[in-house]
């Protein structure tokens, strides 16, 4: 089966089942039923079996999933064996955290480079990063070829920002700017706009 | 139709709806046609029309969507009319950034306590907050009343915080941390998790 042909609706669940099984074998243990993991995920076990069965054949009946080899399996599909190396443009608060995230470290990314266009921000210091003048967005990326960047702009300079980062070459954006990105085929946008979230769960509330 | 009986895939595309109005409406437009909404948000003129028509008639034949009443509307739905106050849980990097995030402003949402559990923070200013310490939640969020909140604590802290408010009546969180909750049927939580969002497009590159 082609990458393409399987439903995204599965592969956003795949990080996910990753991050439980990195944390249960944390705990020293060797195998897992997809039972289990299903209650770590708050998936159905039948949902977990059918989405890793896209894949190839990687549990047992009986003894479940080799929690080490699924891991290995899982970072090969989603391609985080290696490190990608990452771009944060607008280092308001939320870039600066992102800047100093420990939690990319084993995950499959490591912040390379960091932007903003504000010349009183630009050439201080993030954690261990000097903040770069937006302006040479394009040439650096370029020269290093790296493919993923968040942005953390305010969203009246997101877009012109997305497309600075699409022509440099990059194909993957985690945008935190509370705006809808307009990109060319091929490339990926995640969103992560808190407020987006939080609506999605008062609609519910009595 | 009962609010539980609309797919949550319906109920996710609302709030990009709702985003995407009011940034048309701040351009001074009246009316918006599903297609150029569509094309605003990335999604097909036919889905938006699909969506909307499973809670009402709001748009004409012809001259589209009056985009004043399909914002009050959605914000009727979406229950946003008022401001949610939130708790803020961890102040880390990510939580000092939400604690003073100015894009929960118009959009439903006012930080209205922020917590950590770390002596030497506890007492701290962030932005107009004073933190307090997380062994007070229990008490603060009943005697406020709060429903939502946003957890920013480690991964390990996670689920003991998150217990902490759900027991206090929280039905609503906004998970930064990267691991899975466990939350009784219904209360929602929303994940935040940045490397799930890269890894979710890295499994596409070439």
């Amino acid at each position: 089966m082609k990458k393409q042909d399987i439903p995204d609706i599965i592969v956003s669940r795949l990080p996910v089942y990753l991050r439980a099984l990195v944390r249960v074998q944390a705990l020293g243990r060797q195998n897992i039923s997809s039972q289990e993991l299903g209650e770590q995920v708050g998936i159905s076990a039948a949902q977990i079996r059918k989405d890793l069965s896209q894949f190839g054949e990687f549990g047992k009946q009986g003894t479940g999933y080799a929690i080490n080899f699924l891991i290995g399996k899982l970072r090969e599909i989603l391609q985080v064996e290696h490190a990608w190396d990452v771009v944060v443009v607008g280092m308001g608060d939320m870039g600066h955290a992102l800047a100093r995230y420990q939690g990319f470290h084993d995950r499959g990314f490591r912040v390379a480079m960091v932007f903003d266009n504000d010349p009183a921000k630009i050439g201080e210091h993030v954690g261990e990063f000097v903040i770069r003048d937006t302006q040479e967005i394009g040439q650096a990326i370029r020269e290093a070829g790296i493919r993923v960047a968040m942005v953390c702009v305010p969203a009246a300079a997101a877009q012109a920002v997305t497309n600075q980062l699409v022509e440099a070459g990059v194909k993957a954006i985690l945008n935190y700017a509370p705006i809808s990105l307009s990109v060319p085929a091929g490339v990926k946008v995640q969103y992560l706009d808190p407020s987006i979230g939080l609506q999605r769960m008062t609609y519910y509330l009595d």
